[in-house]
């Protein structure tokens, strides 16, 4: 319970509350291994809400705080772990948009709020965490394709500010790409 | 017009014909530097194509024959280059699907048909091209936001088997992300 309350402090201070909540529900904090339809539809009808989100998460974003992913690599909020090594880690959307949904985050955000914020020193770790997404797809078995996706800024629909990688998969994604 | 039959020979060996067959046509090779809206209501429109395309690029993925962007790096067909430098080419997408619709490739393929082929020492390469996209943002002028799209294999997309990534911006993305 200390872990939540202080997750729920974390949000407060941050604009990641209105998607991320989710987290904090009791329920919530069971990810789904299979993808639930009712679920998938219900957030295809709240695209508007993360529009929303990402909008109110940009307000904020150069403060650079902390974000719902600190916790979630320290381990006070629980995740569905896909990989882990010592500098990246990947784990299941709560949230997810397709069968197969997981986010790719470097442990250490060394300054990357968001991929415009990359510096020529970064390239090893963006390396590193593009060469994850290959090995995550293996493990989740999404041998008939998947779609990789960066959200940058409001527009990009960016909510959480530390750069993370989607990978999407399980079933067939559209053209354009929202 | 010898640069054309020879793309015209190149994209009937190719699986790619279907979505970049406009690249043959002498209109398709002036890229306009603004989004047209009707183009883009088309190709909402034609979303089942794309999936259709990417369906059958991915019958001959395995081949990894030449694809149309071998041509664009040689310059035998014309694109409209917005960065280069000796190791990544970006040029904008001839089927916009945003305002701002950028591909960022490697101009050596080295087996990376598609990111589902990455290997440990492609990880450099990886870091570079997730870097020229913050550059190729910049240069775009997309403050507001943009996304960063990798397709991969048939359920992903991809309809041409040269890793690339694509910049999208101008316009607020939606969620789910296709």
């Amino acid at each position: 319970m200390a872990a939540m309350a202080a997750a729920a402090t974390l949000m407060s201070a941050t604009s990641s509350i209105l998607r991320r909540s989710a987290l904090l529900r009791p329920h919530g904090l069971q990810v789904p291994r299979r993808f639930p339809r009712q679920r998938f539809v219900r957030h295809i009808a709240s695209s508007t809400n993360e529009e929303a989100a990402a909008k109110a998460a940009a307000a904020t974003a150069d403060i650079g705080g902390p974000t719902i992913f600190d916790k979630i690599i320290a381990k006070e909020i629980p995740s569905s772990v896909v990989y882990e090594d010592e500098k990246v880690l990947a784990f299941r959307d709560i949230n997810p948009q397709a069968p197969v949904h997981v986010i790719v985050i470097p442990k250490v955000r060394d300054g990357l709020t968001g991929l415009d914020k990359a510096e020529p020193r970064h390239a090893e770790i963006l390396g590193q965490l593009l060469y994850t997404v290959k090995v995550v797809a293996e493990k989740e078995g999404v041998a008939d394709g998947y779609r990789v996706v960066i959200n940058n800024g409001a527009e990009g629909c960016q909510s959480v500010y530390h750069l993370h990688l989607h990978v999407l998969g399980g079933r067939q994604m559209k053209w354009p790409p929202g």
